[in-house]
């Protein structure tokens, strides 16, 4: 099953299944108990009540909605760095310990949705990965029960700020609208083994990642073993298991992104995410206020 | 003024102002406009409205609540590492940009509420450091305009687990219950200016770090410009600035805490965080489903 967030033709935030006719609103059927998909895998029955509308004729196609981050706000987003050997030897990486950065929800962006290149950077990167999502949370999962742990997987593109990045990340993975999550998670039982994926990235049509997620070195049930020893983890909790190597940073001459370019990571069993690159426009689009004080009306 | 955030004799969160008198509790006045102190901050006039009670009659003692941090659900924590000059000679950092990185708001703990010291960890490190806390949100927020964004500082003991902290600082800064913040905010009227504060560390009574704020290498106006220029800053919003230097891991031998100790952080103009490290029980404390469907519940 496919599970994805969007506005609707009205605007207004929704949830559903994309299936063989099109997308089931499930926020219009479940919203009342569950207002976001979060809120959904979060509820024991969640998923089982939205495998009821699996085969449900669709209330909309997708050019009728605009994609929301298939979470849109994740209590938690680690991201692994240098889960890959080729990625490490490019960066020079060492230290066996899984390397993990943080993003917040609003570094986030849709399937289809501008990635945005920020106005003060001249090295703005593709990074192609496997995010797993988690369906039920814990503390101190063992790897042998961490797959019972994940929801499903979506298509990640990390788009990394290079010369803001330094080795603690923060700065370079946090710029709004660079990470592009989606377009759908997939369930955990169309894909029983997350390391047998075949995960590609596309720019501008021209394939620049081509690796197996069996060349993790920490796999996603290990990743999950050590990230919830140190952290509580939550349903729609959001883990990205970082990027094979081929970034362009690394390439000679390097190949970075800019405005116009499409981007495209495509994972087997999943999909293809797709966004094209947009100039940062000198306007805030955020208004962090109102969000907030949206928030509390609400609550 | 001073504000805190605390759990009244009934056990309901609430939060109000630390007078001479004792706590007025501001929940009650104004709770039902303003559910939490982040939501105070949130609207132009909460501050305000405060202040009309500053020097009302105590609702309550400090013996009678139960301290939470002083913001209990930040939008964001950014941490700065390395921003003492001591500091970045013990560990030989050499990298001019700030040091970030980002902390869960479920690894925050109250004043005189217990620092649990993780049962993985045998190097659990002391850092005595100035919280500020944003009144008014933005991004591009240029340092001679920065202060005005500030609501108030805060005492912060950011608790390390340097044997799980590596260069990029996730898995050393997240563990629940390290981060001691508070006892309050104490509001930028009476504190004009945040680089001339004095910061004390005490271990079990001993002084373990002395410094003034004066010796930031990034003062709070240029951090607050630097993150802003990546991340949208809310109301709410935390910025540890980084300790300074006489930290447990780099004495020679080291000095960690340890159950039963007590660690304290005092800066002049605020006031002084005392807390108690206590070995980590093998039960999980949160419980995360539990805490999502409750919130989604409530909304």
């Amino acid at each position: 099953m496919k599970l994805l967030s969007f506005r609707d033709g009205r605007g207004e935030r929704s949830y559903g299944i994309r299936n063989e006719h099109g997308i089931v609103d499930l926020g219009r059927r479940l919203g009342a108990r569950f207002p976001t998909l979060r809120a959904l895998l979060a509820a024991p029955d969640g998923l089982a009540l939205a495998r009821q509308h699996e085969h449900a004729a669709a209330d909309c196609q997708e050019a009728d909605v605009v994609f929301l981050p298939v979470i849109d706000r994740p209590n938690k987003i680690f991201c692994v760095g240098m889960n890959y050997a080729a990625k490490r030897q490019e960066f020079n990486e060492t230290n066996p310990a899984p390397t993990l950065f943080i993003r917040f929800p609003d570094s986030q962006t849709g399937h289809r949705c501008p990635v945005v290149k920020p106005l003060q950077s001249r090295e703005f990167d593709y990074e192609g990965e496997l995010a797993v999502v988690i369906g039920t949370g814990g503390r101190g999962i063992r790897r042998e029960d961490a797959l019972q742990h994940v929801a499903g997987y979506a298509c990640y593109m990390d788009g990394s700020v290079r010369d803001w990045q330094h080795t603690w990340f923060t700065a370079g993975k946090n710029w709004h609208d660079t990470g592009a999550f989606g377009p759908w998670i997939v369930t955990t039982d169309e894909i029983p083994d997350p390391q047998q994926l075949r995960l590609r990235t596309f720019l501008n049509g021209q394939q620049v990642q081509d690796e197996s997620t069996g060349a993790m070195l920490h796999t996603v049930a290990e990743l999950i073993e050590y990230i919830s020893t140190f952290s509580a983890l939550s349903p729609g909790d959001v883990i990205i298991t970082g990027s094979p190597g081929g970034v362009g940073k690394k390439r000679v001459p390097p190949l970075y992104m800019h405005a116009g370019d499409t981007i495209e990571v495509e994972i087997s069993g999943i999909g293809r995410l797709s966004n094209v690159i947009a100039d940062e426009t000198p306007e805030v689009e955020d208004d962090p206020v109102s969000l907030l004080l949206a928030e509390t009306a609400a609550a």
